[in-house]
């Protein structure tokens, strides 16, 4: 069983996520600078966050399905999982740009955030458990970032509470610290190139020693 | 003719059915979380259930051709009219939805349930009557898990007379049957391959004894 | 150049036309059949209308692409004027509906199927022009089918100038017409692999005689 | 890593803004040819050229990506900051309509057409400077129509402070110009095809001297 048509679902999936949330950005009524800004400058703001991690969540899907990991049910359902948190970025970015990022839907804004970095730690755990997964675990490593953003999730959840914009700051921060492209897939797909090259074994014929 | 293109329509239509939902949901004017219940607390729950009901045909739905089927004009109609079903879910559940699980918008979405439910039925019939279909009777074997939705769905819709909210306990329960991993075509791949290894054939060259 | 990408950006694109149809219908405010039949009723079956054409359209676009047609740029822009008139579908379908089969909004909405039919036309025969486009004429023959469409579309639009209701007519008859499923690429591509088989000629590798 | 992944979500990406621009479209509440003209005929012209955009985009992302660039990190960004320009189309094509060509709209629509062109310009760069990036540089050689595009639509923008409507010349022309469909890739492909049985190499295997 292949991951291809599992991709392709969810390529379909956050195509359409990150297309829709145009839909709900409010068009002024007036003609000005002002109004553009009053109206919708907040909205294209929570917007552009809201892209950028999916994706974000699109680049490193498409990361650890290069690695050609064994395909279930049980991953079908941890991938759907993944989507359906996803799915609600529409919803929970709509609602802190309406109430201008009042305390309560800011915090239901970062638990959802939450919620989809822990279905993708799963997704990938799920994975890393089958058959092959060691391929996984070894170009993952610590997975020092994996483990870093839902701290930072929290934290932004519990600044919230403070003063709610403070809270934006570790959620923005997470999003740039994943938008420095993550080389680690690339560097493992490399360096086990190398490796069987000078023992002379086929990579894509069989796992390396 | 292959069914490539059929999976790829179908997943792009099950994935905008999926997120378009989402569009749906009303967003709350206030700022608490009283609100949020409040006004989408219900759409949350049924959104949740209309996901799972999705996920579950994406499922099986990817299950089913995988087992290559041989694909004609009568299973692409087949096909488009089980998508059909499948598209009017947002707008059954809205209706449930914005009428808080009244009574004829409950039977109406049972209803839809129901005839997703057997135009998928049909879809697989249609298959596994065409050259090759031996394997999809196979897979399936006599298919309770597909004989008892039915039943459930028209209980729901009989209890939905009764006290409507009761009409959703087994609709629910048709969700949970379906969310366990369906593991026969799965099963059904591992053995004939073992099959094959025993006596020496190729199961990707030829049909298995 | 292959037709892979067109297919699948065409796909894409007739898979949220279809789907987003269903964002235009209204939700009745009433819980009663009443409420369903008089809100949605003129909506739900202008929906399955329209929800055949596009089927139609994908399964002739499925079977046009079976034959392997070389693709440059002026393919790619006879299909996506095809998916231009296609994309408008929700919109004079939507006009339609809500002025209750009126008399100009009728017209529109057969001239936008006209328009489709033409674009369609228009897109076969900029294939059939291309190298190997003698496959194409050949599988399609007179193309009758596609002659007698746009003169039903003209009757439409004649009928709705005196009952708009009319106009009706001769498009569901078009949409029945196409929803016999069409057997003739599926003939060509068996008559061609025997004639290659009595030939010893390989149908994949080279032109037949 | 290839970039058939790439290609297939920025697919969806664009296939769903080129649809989800008819939702915008408002829905002429009389029954007239007047009702049409005045509540849709500008909706509809804006919707043709935005669709026309998104149209020559795709037709160049196709070309651009049959040279089979190698794809990494930076690519996949390069290539989402593209769609995220491309996702603003129907909110500055909406905003324009609904104030009927005012200034400001105007301008803005006018720099979300110039930040796509640049958005562009830095993907095919980005990607020309890869390995094997050789190929496209030659392809597209000094790229005069990529350096013309964003002169007439910096000309469009300064063409609108003096009256809005001219402001739209420019955007056509551009719109015109990128419409004639490009060779350019066709003959490179063919060329190097040619050259290469001449030598006797295999293009597919390695490169052209």
């Amino acid at each position: 069983m292949t991951s291809n048509r599992l991709e392709a679902f969810s390529d379909g999936v956050l195509a359409i996520v990150i297309t829709v949330m145009v839909l709900g950005l409010a068009v002024p009524k007036g003609t000005t600078w002002t109004d553009l800004v009053h109206t919708s400058g907040l909205g294209l703001l929570t917007y552009l966050l809201s892209f950028v991690y999916i994706g974000i969540y699109w680049n490193n899907h498409h990361h650890l399905f290069q690695l050609r990991p064994e395909v279930d049910g049980s991953v079908l359902w941890a991938n759907l999982h993944l989507l359906f948190w996803l799915s609600l970025y529409p919803f929970t970015t709509a609602w802190m740009t309406q109430t201008r990022v009042a305390e309560v839907p800011t915090v239901v804004y970062g638990l959802n955030l939450l919620g989809a970095a822990l279905a993708y730690t799963i997704l990938q755990q799920t994975i890393s458990r089958r058959p092959g997964g060691e391929r996984i675990r070894a170009a993952f490593g610590r997975d020092r970032k994996g483990l870093v953003s839902p701290i930072l999730y929290l934290t932004g959840i519990g600044l919230t509470f403070v003063v709610p914009w403070l809270g934006l700051v570790p959620f923005v921060a997470v999003a740039v610290i994943w938008l420095v492209p993550d080389r680690r897939v690339e560097r493992y797909l490399r360096t086990h190139r190398e490796d069987a090259r000078r023992t002379g074994e086929d990579v894509e014929e069989g796992p390396t020693p």
